[in-house]
């Protein structure tokens, strides 16, 4: 990479200077930002919305910017001209359409692999993942998410395995790679109690040498000099609009926004730097639900953390930071009609989410009780039969199948009948093939263009970073 | 704008090519295309897809991959790193969901307009049309659709009118304006046996001295020293695949890329230059209809005239090609499972559109033979009781509703069957509120931001072109 070698002439470069001033756009682009782009990465924060569609995007920067009259800080990056940009092709090798784990382990590997597996090759070869590139070249390397830590997103970064459901043995590969920061939900593959070989990983993470934390205060008060495993829930993290609701979850599990600026803060000053991936993880499953008010909200709390990462970034003028989702899901949007301002305005008043409604509800739940229960979530009042339409699935009338809905609650009916009040609308309850939407600040940026695959992903970070590919 | 004045220098420009060759992303771009971007851009041509949500863009890049092992030339552009690329919000004046005639008004006037009214303010002010514009300051100008020339899309480069449903009044505005090229569809709105007024506006047309052509022959061998109007049929013209099933719609019916090449053939040598709107109309009615067959192959369509607009650009090099939509519409997407692969495939085979299918049932049509019309026109089977539910619509049992949908057809139901043997979803049959993909090729792609509203797109012709919005 001959880009820097450049640099150190510069004579050369004020001359450049000069002649780039009389220019506009891209080359206003480069006055400012020439310096910043073409060095290395020292350190790098990736930042993934899981499963969010354009129309998530879309729809939180509308919300943001009709409530408070300025948009997400992710859009806002491209209204500045901060960023490169690109759309990517997130294909598997089994699929065109990728499920989490092979998402991730395209970007983890260089490799598309089958959807399911993570960092195994289609002929069972396994890859070493990125962050163990980049612990083994010197850097600090962690993730933080709003879904377990041992989740296909984090997985994805961090180990390989065939399977992403093995979560409890992905709980013990991250004690033996002692990573500095792994932060999320996930008690049930830590927990003596909810393991299946009953072993407690907390106490073994503590005897490795790790801080252990399980609420918020311990996170920001931990000795910072040990590696950090910090374990919030049992499954994922509350939905944000759900924890904002109550007191209790408040004070006891960090935000994603919180959960990233503590990561940073504990690796900042590392001097070969560090490498954090950051996931929310429940946007994912949000849209598995159709769940509004849980995409949402969360949405905007990945749109907080990616505050936190830029003004980092920013200050230090040695982080790329790459922000960006694995693939779509239920492609949701607003829809054309003459009230489309006012009923997608209506979720502004939402208190709770989905999930929050449908856990509520029994088989003893009268029809007037359904009502009030939508009443006092949503702020809007539906019809009778519509409420008798979701109690069927509590008397086992009717079904409902899906990835994060054990219960088999109605989550397609409850959304169905909320279009007609916040004209939004869904595709499926599942990932769609779209082209994931990619932007990338500072230091090798410079290196994306405008299309790529997934696996291009891999190598430009290390490429970005200047560590030799030859693991 | 002090751009130009510098490439006057050329010494100067010499020392910053060598100072720019070391790096790499931008500075390529700049290295190959500075002169290119940095100058005015004599001749404009707009390519619309309207309705195209990103799911479209997608379907059809991977429909096109999948197939000839090449993508869309419209991601080509990104994968070669030739285009500045934006996202782009379309709100109107009344809804963050526009319509078409609203989108295409904020292009046409730099002004956001209540959805239906075509260049008129809320106030009832009457603006005045960037084509016109652009002729009055001494340039061709032109439109060419595959809807009516009369449509909303063509209609807001062009005139105001308080209602874009004014198609007759709309053709007779045309006359008056005598631009140099209007190609589509919209016979109903021209010929006096349609007309409410029964004036035989192709009569009035030659009189004024235009060349009427009605075919693709007369289109291709017309008179081109005089301005053409070219309608080909009576409302929009039919869908490609429909098209292409047909050997007399072959070759009665030009395909979007022979109107855009006849129409740059014709302006071409303008020594003032020329601006053109391409519109690729039907991949809106398409989504309102949930017909893939249809969106799909007239996106595939768009795409051939995307090809020939850039071949042109890349000789000519004083032409800005500018690639978008107007709004998404029903946001299909690919979804998961095991077969989507296979399922999405399964399109190749489509014969027909569902427009097609539908259309050639009634309600003497036996449920044998309903499956036997879609077996020929998808190679699938589809099953009795489905057979059945969409004949239910034509024993009048049930109604379906929607813009291009007289006859109350079952689009819906048909799409719905579809999706288990195609895996393609669809929020809704209408526009939604997703922001719009836009790149642009050429000299004055340099002024685009990566996220703009769809009123500076306005201003940013005008400012390519250099011509003072002194009107």
């Amino acid at each position: 990479m001959n880009r820097r070698k450049f640099f150190k002439n510069g004579s050369l470069f004020a001359i450049g200077s000069t002649f780039l001033n009389p220019f506009e756009g891209i080359a206003k682009e480069l006055d400012f930002d020439t310096l910043k782009k073409n060095k290395k990465a020292k350190n790098i924060i990736v930042i993934v919305s899981d499963g969010m569609s354009h129309g998530t995007l879309n729809m939180a920067d509308l919300y943001l910017n009709r409530k408070t009259g300025q948009g997400s800080n992710w859009l806002q990056l491209y209204k500045d001209n901060k960023v490169s940009r690109a759309l990517m092709d997130m294909s598997s090798a089994s699929s065109i359409v990728t499920d989490s784990a092979a998402a991730s382990s395209s970007w983890g590997s260089g490799f598309r692999v089958k959807n399911g597996s993570l960092n195994i090759g289609v002929n069972g070869e396994e890859y070493l993942p990125i962050w163990q590139k980049f612990k083994k070249a010197g850097k600090m390397a962690g993730c933080v998410t709003t879904v377990p830590i041992t989740h296909a997103t984090p997985a994805g970064f961090c180990i390989a395995s065939k399977s992403r459901n093995s979560q409890d043995s992905i709980a013990e590969m991250y004690l033996d790679l002692k990573f500095d920061v792994m932060m999320g939900g996930g008690n049930n593959y830590f927990a003596s109690d909810s393991r299946k070989d009953k072993r407690d990983l907390y106490q073994e993470f503590l005897s490795k040498g790790f801080a252990v934390v399980k609420n918020k205060k311990e996170m920001f008060s931990c000795d910072n000099s040990k590696p950090i495993l910090g374990v919030f829930y049992n499954d994922g993290l509350p939905y944000s609009k759900d924890r904002e609701s109550s007191k209790e979850l408040i004070e006891a599990i960090p935000t994603l926004a919180e959960m990233t600026k503590c990561a940073i803060d504990k690796m900042k000053h590392h001097p070969n730097g560090f490498v954090l991936q950051v996931e929310a993880g429940k946007v994912d499953w949000a849209a598995h639900g159709n769940d509004i008010a849980g995409l949402l909200y969360d949405q905007v709390a990945h749109d907080e953390a990616v505050k936190i990462a830029i003004d980092f970034a920013e200050k230090d003028k040695n982080t790329l930071v790459i922000i960006t989702t694995d693939h779509g899901n239920a492609n949701p949007g607003i829809i054309y009609g003459k009230d489309a301002n006012d009923n997608f305005d209506s979720i502004h008043n939402y208190r709770q989410t989905n999930e929050w409604i449908l856990n509520g509800i029994g088989q003893e739940t009268r029809v007037s009780q359904m009502i009030e229960r939508i009443e006092y979530a949503n702020k809007t009042i539906i019809k009778e039969d519509d409420a008798k339409e979701i109690l069927n699935f509590y008397s086992n009338i009717k079904l409902e199948e899906g990835l994060y809905n054990p219960r088999h609650l109605p989550f397609k009916v409850l959304a169905d009948i909320q279009k007609k009040y916040n004209s939004v609308g869904w595709i499926s309850m599942d990932h769609s093939a779209d082209y994931s939407e990619l932007a990338m600040y500072g230091p090798g940026s410079d290196l994306l263009k405008p299309f790529i695959k997934n696996t291009d992903l891999h190598y430009l970070m290390l490429k970005a970073a200047e560590i030799e590919n030859n693991f």
